[in-house]
């Protein structure tokens, strides 16, 4: 055997690193006329759900399109003794477990989160005489499978270059530990075109995320192109251009839905509604007041009055208009940084409060109450950030089954826990990608971004989602992500922000604690790390390079 | 007179900011056949030089190309009162003053540095009848006054679009308050490819950086394709692909000083020489010696054995072939982190050593001799790192002339004043590029990167060249620079990493205190920040987003 470089505990570079692997030293090159097909007994075989068919194309096309070559100084040369005559792989054949007809990826992508995880589990074999094997209990499975199948191989090189995979004998027996693998991307602050996007959701594919928390809207643009609310698109976006339409929206769903992916959408209320001023004055206490840092987080500021009932009844319109272009079996309300000086210095706020006889949270708590109840009837789970939870007392509209994202800091976790809501680890302090690019507010010479220096992917991956979690609340963690707030990201740095970091998110929600316990070793993953950013460049994703070249052909050579 | 936004000192949005301006409010738009002429009566009339000619074609052409619109909510449209006739500029005069054959732009990009700000001079002049006029005592001079004729004018959008300039009329002196105004690229850790070298050029341009400190080679990879030394990249280089080749080289350095700017190029020695192992073993001492902390500032370890004669014989012949390759009068030898251990412990140079009856510091300071005496012999002057005057104790072979670069810490540069040598600032504290993206060796949760967080563009621009500088030494500090060492970058992020950062230190050090002193303000800078970021993602270069564009199109909302 082969031993794995520096301290890997698999020699295969598939990230995530799959739940159970054994490796052979066998070397198998993919046939020329390789093809993915289905076993004659499944299910499958009559009847294969669309999604499923693309991605067995899409599988075989990206197999023989690869140009990335093992990373080692001799680029894997050292397995391909010239000569040697390797076995080859001609087909991979999936099998769907059970009979009946088959779901499609689409549907079992936005299963209940706690139902995910048996759905992407999948098992693979290849064997030394070149047979290799998928099989899954669902769509998504073998999905996943193939996803794990192209990170096995390897190109050769040279002028009849092939695919080989230097690991034979390979069983894997793989799922994910946690049902919530995420991604964040703000589109309000800074515009993201539909093409920016459905590469991120294919490169999110890649390495087996499953939840794109789309935070859609916010204070600075309101790029929501909704057919019964126009006017705030209309008014709201940066521009005519700069806008999803509904049917477009529609179309990255079912894109994402495709690759294993719920497309989570958040309207953020009744804070970062601000641009909401530009189509709908009336519905916005303190619109662009000053000093900005008074009324707002950040400028400009401006939140929905939400005290108003017919504030109110107007939101209701708009959720339930936003809330049937998405499929995910959640909604996000968003929830955070409200701020009360705006609203207690709003004169209308200040009459309605006094005429109803209520405090600022009781009147949270019947917007909440009211909206939350728009996002029920249509069958889906409303999201929240934590100080729904955590900054306005116990509000009896927040109710249990609330998913709660922790974004302050991830010591809140176990504070929303013993609460007995559900969590989602989101926490500044691991996971916020935008850090560390400096302040971005006008200031003389400047200074750091507001939570501290850039969060690293060894600092990501070093997370314990556990961690001041008693055993009896572990069931309660959904997973994790990271998030992009798009201060000072637009498609210029999207990928080279996100990537290869996210990867490190990707892996350490799949893998879980695994045999060695929490924090993960990043010193172990860092191979893979390596992998996988490559593997991202040979796809034409801007992942940055996280060690000089030399070092990533050198696995173990370049530790602290 | 329209007062400039927020606290600017001009509404002209000319990266760098002009040394002396005014303006009016006069809105004139450019001719369909907008052309650029040479005055009758200038010498250039019968013979204009190659490279002022295609600046010419270049600055038309990219003129006809401008999609930049005025950053303000209305995207320019409260210029352009609709029905309004606006003067037209039909064409654009250029003037040489003085007589004899005028020099090229190339020419005078390599001056000594000092002979720069007054051969970058130049005066613009645009009146409100639509004539327009640069004069210059060189090319370089109106090449420099024709980059900031591009930054004058904005699209209009709209169907029949066309370029306008909302200022006229406009009066510009301007020169630079320094001669060496340098982006560093490191280009041997990771690779970056010609066309990414000659992109960053153009953007230097852009800004009238008018130095590429070229960090040619490193221990990691050697990438300098020398025709006398070809085994230096044949065995040293990442790939056969990975290698800039003589005839490549001087391609490159043509298009620099075809742009005011000079390539000059640094091989780092006799530290980061690591991987001329690899071809001449017997060079090298310490050659991947482990634990490489001990051994070198980071991995691979190995350094020249310098105290060796045939080593120092074989070092002045490579120098005699590469500086050839190079317009300069300037060559880089580097002569940082020289590592002592690495040294002592190594057998053949402690023999050496013992049978010369030398120190480590008398080796190194025959080495310099000798190696500089290459330098010398070829009319061009060494430029090192500050160790070669701080470290080593006063080496007589590091003569008065050399320029030394400071970059441990800004307040070294006293230290190296006060031994009578001129500098260049580039200190870690302020110029680092890479730093801010995480610690890169491998280490359990990782960390920030080794000097600290991210320098911000407004660190960068709040830095005062002359701080702590006595009166009489002012003269002795050229300018000032930013380094991009290259552990976490490659071609994905180069452009993301420098752009638009790099056109604080362009303006920095091109303005000089101004009338406002120092620190300079970078809230009053900001405006003109956002506009030549935008004017750079305008010519297809992946400039950051400096604040949500909400903020880009409102100058001054946005402060802390």
């Amino acid at each position: 055997m082969r031993s794995p470089a520096s301290n890997e505990t698999t020699p295969l570079r598939v990230v995530p690193r799959p739940t159970r692997v054994t490796t052979g030293e066998t070397v198998l090159r993919l046939s020329g006329d390789f093809s993915i097909d289905i076993d004659n007994s499944s299910s499958l075989k009559s009847s294969i759900p669309r999604d499923l068919e693309q991605a067995i194309h899409h599988t075989t096309a990206t197999l023989h399109k690869n140009r990335h070559r093992y990373l080692s100084p001799q680029r894997g040369a050292e397995f391909l003794i010239s000569g040697t005559q390797h076995t080859e792989i001609q087909k991979l054949i999936l099998s769907l477990n059970g009979n009946g007809k088959p779901r499609s990826i689409a549907h079992d992508a936005v299963l209940p989160v706690e139902d995910r995880v048996a759905a992407e589990r999948y098992e693979l074999e290849l064997a030394t005489d070149g047979s290799a094997h998928i099989e899954a209990d669902t769509s998504l499975g073998l999905y996943r499978g193939l996803t794990t199948f192209q990170q096995l191989f390897f190109y050769s090189g040279g002028k009849d270059g092939f695919q080989y995979t230097p690991h034979a004998p390979i069983n894997i027996e793989d799922q994910p530990a946690f049902g919530w693998r995420a991604v964040l991307l703000d589109t309000s602050r800074n515009w993201f075109g539909e093409e920016a996007l459905l590469k991120m959701l294919d490169t999110m594919a890649l390495i087996k995320m499953n939840v794109f928390h789309w935070h859609i809207t916010d204070s600075n643009s309101w790029p929501l192109g909704l057919d019964d609310f126009p006017e705030l698109a209309g008014k709201g976006a940066y521009s005519p251009e700069e806008v999803y339409q509904q049917k477009q929206i529609q179309k990255i769903v079912l894109y994402a839905n495709a690759r294993g992916i719920d497309v989570v959408p958040e309207i953020d209320m009744p804070g970062h509604t601000a641009i909401i001023a530009e189509s709908h004055p009336e519905l916005i206490a303190g619109y662009q007041r000053t000093p900005f840092v008074k009324y707002a987080h950040q400028p400009p500021a401006g939140q929905l009055r939400f005290a108003d009932d017919k504030v109110t009844e107007w939101t209701k319109g708009l959720l339930q208009s936003a809330v049937t272009v998405f499929s995910s079996p959640y909604f996000g309300t968003g929830g955070d940084e409200l701020n009360t000086t705006c609203m207690m210095e709003d004169e209308e706020t200040a009459t309605t409060l006094k005429s109803k006889g209520w405090t600022l949270e009781k009147a949270l708590d019947n917007f909440t109450e009211q909206t939350h109840a728009v996002v029920r009837a249509n069958k889906k789970t409303p999201l929240v950030w934590q100080e729904m939870v955590l900054t306005h007392g116990d509000l009896p509209s927040v109710k249990k089954d609330t998913l709660v994202s922790i974004w302050i800091d991830s010591k809140d976790a176990a504070k929303v826990l013993a609460k007995g809501f559900r969590i989602v680890h989101a926490a500044a302090d691991y996971f916020y990608l935008d850090q560390g690019q400096g302040g971005w507010l006008g200031e003389e010479g400047g200074g750091d971004s507001w939570q501290g220096p850039y969060k690293s992917w060894q600092k990501m991956y070093s997370f314990d989602p556990y961690k001041d979690v008693e055993e009896g609340k572990r069931k309660l963690v959904m997973g994790g992500q990271c998030s992009l707030w798009a201060e000072q990201t637009d498609e210029t740095n999207l990928e080279t922000v996100l990537w290869p970091r996210a990867a490190a998110v990707a892996e350490l929600f799949w893998t879980g604690a695994g045999a060695e316990g929490y924090p993960r070793s990043s010193v172990e993953a860092f191979p893979r790390m390596h992998d996988v950013r490559f593997r991202m460049v040979d796809r034409g994703v801007r992942a940055i390079p996280l060690q000089p070249y030399w070092s990533a052909l050198r696995p173990g050579t370049t530790n602290k």
